[in-house]
């Protein structure tokens, strides 16, 4: 197994590149490399590079950089917007999603969110294991909560929402404009122009949206209904299985 | 929340129907119920039933059976085949596919399973428990674990086998019989005659199925290779995102 990390720093070859303290440890202590050792770097912006672990000590490592053996190609931009649930399934949700092509999480905040405190330095970590384990050459970002009313006021024109209506069958329901029944996802994924680079999936938390929170987003233009089968997801069943219909029908999931 | 419960007697109205020592202990002690309490109850077999707690002891309970509320339908006839996994995402795999829709776990034997004893009876109460959560009416059965290549030598006529290959995009593979590389999940899936009605899926160990085993596989007239994007996914995850394609593509998930 030949180690794959992610760098912040600049990544060239011929130059020599500093990894950090935690780096130096799992490379020393966890995988028991050394001097001559091989491994790939990345930092999303320059590609994949083969290096060589040409000093290390306990709190330090230095790698010669050889040769770039991947360029940096351009990924989905892909937002998930999930309403955090407890820490197994969030933790969950944030690997499997970055495996699955997602370029942003970003948490939100709804009526029935049960999220005391987010540690997004340790989401942020897992997302970046993750990267660096799924052969990915970028770390996706995860931004503080927001508002679920904020994310819908302050929507960037263009991009798409996929909005996972756990509740969409729900044939008596009456809404303000839009009506009725979501549609299964996949029908809506196909319908769409598949050009549309820009995306965001939502999803709600265990109990799903209120009522008052499905007409917000069904009355809105850029919203895009969709459901998930006929049995009741979990909310981080029902994260994944949006996101891998979407790249498969609409993102990387269809290069051969 | 009212309660959700698989019962193996006969269910019929107007007919009291004991309940398990496990269960009576949960209505009792961890959901706090009490006789005139609701639950619901299945069994695979008689549809759903409102039911009504008429007398609830520590270790007893029994229920009247008051209505039918939902009639036994018709499920996919939908195997998972897969090599076992660590403990962890294993369970993630039991849990989320049934949620998903599976009626059958094959465990399967292949060269780079680590899988020192697999505890079938654990893995059942997961599936049980998740057909509770998830509103289906069926419980997915876990068999022992067999061989691939017995897997492979009983196959029954008629039936697809949706090969998760993912080394599927090695193009210099030379094979035996059908030649090179797989194509994405979606484009196999969407070329299927749609009314097929019995399918099996098979993900490997995590380091994935050996170059043999991938002959094997894709040398055979059932099988259909499929691959999952271009990142590497860890076992649990190709094994949900699979089933979501077919439950998508093929499967109830298409069900307005």
């Amino acid at each position: 197994m030949i180690p794959r990390l992610y760098i912040e720093a600049d990544l060239e070859v011929g130059v020599a590149s500093p990894l950090t303290q935690a780096q130096a440890h799992y490379l020393k202590n966890v995988l028991r490399r050394s001097v001559g050792d091989r491994m790939c770097l990345f930092n999303g912006r320059d590609g994949e590079f083969d290096a060589e672990i040409i000093e290390l000590k306990k709190q330090r490592c230095v790698a010669a950089v050889k040769a770039q053996i991947r360029i940096q190609d351009a990924e989905a931009d892909l937002t998930l917007c999930f309403a955090p649930v407890k820490r197994g399934p969030l933790e969950h949700i944030i690997q499997k999603a970055t495996e699955i092509g997602v370029a942003r999480f970003m948490p939100i905040v709804t009526d029935r969110t049960v999220a005391p405190k987010l540690n997004i330095e340790r989401l942020q970590a897992i997302a970046l294991e993750a990267a660096e384990q799924c052969g990915r050459l970028s770390v996706p970002s995860v931004s503080e909560p927001i508002k679920l009313a904020a994310l819908i006021s302050d929507w960037p024109a263009g991009r798409r929402l996929i909005f996972c209506d756990e509740a969409g069958d729900d044939e008596n329901a009456e809404w303000g404009g839009r009506a009725g029944r979501a549609a299964p996802a996949l029908e809506v994924l196909n319908s769409i122009d598949s050009n549309t680079e820009t995306w965001t999936v939502i999803t709600g938390p265990e109990g799903g949206f209120t009522l008052a929170e499905r007409k917000l987003l069904r009355d809105t233009e850029f919203v895009m209904p969709v459901t998930l089968g006929p049995r009741i997801l979990r909310a981080d069943t029902a994260a994944l299985a949006a996101l891998v219909l979407l790249q498969a029908a609409c993102g990387d999931w269809r290069r051969r």
